[in-house]
């Protein structure tokens, strides 16, 4: 296995200026290992109660993703998130989280996964994500994305997360609360001073700043015209682009560039429905013409 | 002359986190012309009051902005914004605007104008915009810009001014009002059928999109460490994008999005500083150079 996730696997209750689903497969992890699973080898580490649905089972399984690191927690129920969306869909109200089996979650890294290269710590408990990264043997590239709930109330562990990661994948409000800085160029250089050697802001429907010491890079987020549900879009950019990564075997600033635009092709197909109702069924040739499709998008090269 | 702009000539009062500027030069038509006027000869149509001074004439003689079509009202008061911005730059506050002269501005487009190829209808009444358009002879390439103020209260002589122009400059909040559609490639396209053939969509910080029939393209703003004062950033983008193209000759999708990068090269120049400090202060060297910063800083061409 090239790819190991840990975060969560969830039901999501969301209403969007589209439409309502009522607990329909989400989770941090559910997301980005659909996203990786169109380009490596992924496994997830995460936890469900006893209502999670063979079916959900089953469309993670339809995609090769490992389960070995999923746990089923016997008359417990799985995290349940309730939010909605207004027209400006970058911005989610969050009516009602049931952390259920999520609460005192303590991960327990499969043998199987322990040597995988490279690692995502999604959005969860800062001391969750350590406990994951002592149990691993030395992965070639560590992310690590977080949320204002634990920029606020787990800060020291957060930061020693940050001390151990290569990535930090992060959106752009939390770049400013944790740095404590306003402008993101300078907020993403404070946060490359405690660790992280690279750091992606999420910017929602306007995509996607990369910075690093060396350079920055800015990336558009596909401008769609039906947008149904923004739900999940960051953490399937992140598998995409993790995805991508663990495939490429270069780690280099063009290869990042590029696992960056995937992410933003994956993320720009999620949010064309609810849940994963088209992450989960696309095929090769419709993610290479999204990427071409970049292309054109960005491209100001003078014609040959 | 082969660029003219059609706009105001203000003092500004401006505060932002950063400082404050009292009764400092401004106005759509000098940010516009004076970006434009390293690229192509430039001239303006506009109105000040006898209150306005020399040394900013000669801010705009030295770079060589045509000024003939600049009146002076005789006990008349130059047009007056004062405005303030937080840590979000990308939000004005106005708190005061006399129009002084501006109101009942007779513009007459000098002869020596009228066969301007290119012309820049910057943001000012569409009855105003309507009457140069009158006056000109078969420009190549006429662009509009307009504010929420217009498309509240003259919807009608907007919608006659569009169908006349080749192309919108428009921010993004106000495309959604103009078109009453939120997603903004859907909104492009609504104002696509009602005359221009191009929209450029400005999104203050997240750059720009231009919508065409054929094509989207995305370009971003260049990530900067200091801004000071986004004050005519929209104005400086469009003169330095018009008068990239009226330099170019060519008026293809490349030309185009090249013309874009320009655009949003010379607005980067100006956030840093107050009023025209930066701006008026150029060398082509210092220009090139950040346009080369814009390549690198979208690109993700695979290395050869």
């Amino acid at each position: 296995m090239k790819l190991l996730c840990v975060g969560s696997v969830a039901y999501d209750t969301v209403r969007t200026p589209f439409g309502r689903r009522e607990r329909t497969l989400g989770g941090s992890a559910t997301y980005f290992s659909v996203a990786a699973s169109y380009f490596t080898s992924v496994g997830i580490l995460a936890v469900v109660g006893e209502d999670f649905q063979q079916k959900d089972r089953r469309l993670l399984e339809k995609h090769h993703v490992d389960l070995q690191g999923l746990r089923t927690v016997e008359g417990g129920l799985t995290f349940h998130w309730q939010g909605e969306y207004g027209y400006d869909l970058n911005d989610a109200q969050t009516l009602k989280t049931e952390l259920n089996v999520l609460q005192g979650f303590e991960p327990e890294v499969p043998l199987a996964y322990r040597d995988a290269p490279f690692v995502c710590l999604a959005n969860i408990d800062p001391v969750v994500q350590l406990k994951v990264l002592d149990q691993m043997h030395k992965p070639k590239l560590v992310a690590a994305d977080t949320m204002n709930f634990w920029i606020d109330n787990r800060r020291k562990e957060l930061l020693e997360v940050l001390k151990r990661v290569d990535m930090l994948v992060i959106n752009e409000a939390e770049v400013r609360q944790l740095s404590q800085e306003y402008n993101l160029v300078k907020a993403a250089q404070r946060i490359l001073a405690w660790g992280p050697r690279v750091v992606i802001i999420k910017r929602g429907e306007y995509g996607v700043l990369k910075v690093t010491l060396q350079s920055v890079f800015a990336a558009p987020a596909y401008p769609l015209e039906e947008v149904f549900d923004p739900t999940g879009a960051g953490d399937t950019f992140a598998g995409g682009m993790m995805g991508f990564l663990a495939a490429a075997g270069e780690l280099d600033s063009t290869a990042l560039r590029r696992a960056i635009i995937m992410g933003s092709v994956m993320a720009s197909f999620n949010v064309e429905d609810f849940s994963l109702g088209r992450l989960s069924a696309l095929d090769r040739s419709e993610i290479e013409e999204r990427f071409a499709a970049f292309k054109k998008l960005t491209d100001f090269s003078p014609l040959d």
